[in-house]
């Protein structure tokens, strides 16, 4: 295969500056360069086989007609059904979705925003990483057109669509309680993200309203899921007074602690409750059907683009800042 | 939010041409731009606190570090692992990953591929959507590094990474017969791609083989899948000699067609036998192990990334016709 031809190929065969063949090929009218330079570097480009870039009118107009979409992890179902939908919604309204994924990786995160910034999208939805609130206020400081997804932070004035996290957690807590659980374990996320810290709270709260104290919350590293979860749920069995029921606080982490529980033959809900936040097709074939936290996923990916497309055309819009509530899907796993 | 800054408005606040400007701020050396109007257009792009755009560079260099990969349906867990895989490869080359997805349609695939190639990602890789080879031509024509993954267009030469569908799915086939079925049926989609024709090959010549010349193949299309899904084991079980096996050729397709057994409350391997092409998270929780064809994810992401890499860094190289193996895996599923 040959080299790719460069505009710097064209202008050392023209004889002329990088800048003169750049204005030339993007096709501008009232150049101030002369037809015949112009005419040499248009038949010395068809003739290398140039391939016309499209950046240099983007830059321009400022509209690409494409939308960022940066989630935490593409593997995990959750985001690649949102990549999905917002990609469908997307397309409704004429706009193409390229996705990055910062596997939780602050800086991950902030090359493909590098990345997709300078290849002009015309704005963001992000799931923002730990760590990557600066990078959101950089885009905020730039202009760009942008909304969080699934997590947001609190302090930052930007557009979000996030769920009622707390509220959804409290309730599922609730639901345990009211079912005669009073030691209820919880297996959740090591991370400062507002989205994991409301879900841990909404649980404490609904066992403080019964006036339980015994709280027992395991927090997960992203970095050794697997061996965490089935350590939490070893500790939360073998204790002199066992859980008698366990909330896993994610799809990944209830899809492992499931796997698990059936390894230990722990029968559900005889020997234990579950809850789980978030919904699987996994449980679809899961023996006992699972009581679950039913996340509007359809509903924010939808929000999410409209808003985005919003601000796009108007920049001046004010925030929108939307919290969707979640359904407790009720099933048969806690006793 | 106030609107972007572009080239035009400092051109303007200058009283220059806009190629000026992007000369100008792309810092090329011996521009032939005095320099009063250099340190003219540097102060206005500061005042009005232009975004510095990295695209001038790329172009002349033509290198971006970035990877275009472009899959069928980013919701199926079997690309949404492929992407992990890839970017995680990519990644240890120094590459960022952008994917987008084409939804199994080729005027989505050609879009994404217009935006990607006009923002100077080095290569591609790509799991081709059906009437998507003129897309890869036009690639090969200019020259661009890539890789197909997964399926593949056998009369063009180019760089591609799949598996053996014919034989992995003669092999699936026969392990059906040797457990003593011989009314098979087989549910694939409705498409002219070459891997999904070599797997109905592999089914068909594993039958003839043995001497079968009842073949019940359903095409099922993207468009219906759930409806002609749940149609086609309708019909294959009210035969008046119905199957006593079935082989569903994608883990979507299993997936749906197990559900759709279970509702019936058909017993798996009791009332039917079933292979699946391809694993799936949900298969941990059947009733029954399944017997399935485990496919070299890893290791076909891992290659295709290689591959482009090396394509990349060096053009000039030959094509790379990789095909990999498949396993079967047994569980309990087939008689």
């Amino acid at each position: 295969m040959k080299k790719r031809v460069s505009l710097k190929d064209i202008a050392k065969e023209a004889g002329v500056s990088i800048a003169t063949v750049s204005y030339v090929l993007s096709k501008q009218n009232n150049t101030g360069i002369s037809r015949e330079v112009t005419e040499r570097i248009k038949r010395i480009a068809a003739e290398l086989n140039y391939r016309p870039n499209q950046i240099a009118k983007s830059l321009q107009s400022g509209k690409s007609h494409t939308i960022g979409l940066i989630v935490a992890d593409i593997s995990n179902p959750f985001f690649a059904l949102i990549a999905r939908i917002v990609e469908d919604e997307a397309k409704k309204h004429g706009y193409t979705v390229i996705f990055g994924s910062s596997d939780e990786k602050a800086s991950k995160s902030a090359d493909l925003i590098k990345f997709l910034l300078n290849r002009q999208v015309d704005g963001f939805i992000i799931a923002p990483a730990e760590g990557s609130k600066d990078q959101i206020e950089y885009l905020k400081a730039q202009n760009v057109p942008l909304v969080l997804i699934d997590r947001y932070f609190p302090k930052l004035e930007t557009n979000y669509v996030v769920i009622e996290n707390y509220l959804a957690s409290f309730e599922a807590t609730g639901r345990l309680l009211a079912n005669g659980n009073n030691r209820i374990g919880m297996v959740a996320y090591a991370t400062e993200m507002q989205h994991m810290q409301e879900r841990i709270r909404g649980y404490r709260d609904a066992l403080a309203q019964d006036g339980i104290s015994d709280t027992f919350v395991h927090e997960i590293k992203f970095s050794a899921i697997q061996s965490e979860v089935e350590g939490a749920v070893d500790q939360m069995l073998n204790m002199n007074d066992p859980v008698d029921a366990i909330f896993f606080a994610t799809n990944t982490l209830g899809i492992i602690g499931l796997k698990y529980l059936n390894r230990l033959k722990v029968s559900i809900p005889k020997d234990v409750s579950v809850i789980v936040f978030d919904e699987s097709e996994a449980f679809d074939f899961f023996y006992c059907p699972l009581t679950y936290v039913k996340q509007p996923l359809h509903d924010m990916a939808k929000k999410a683009v409209e808003v985005l497309v919003e601000q796009i055309a108007d920049p001046n819009k004010g925030f929108h800042k939307i919290k969707l509530g979640a359904k407790l899907v009720l099933g048969d796993s806690c006793a």
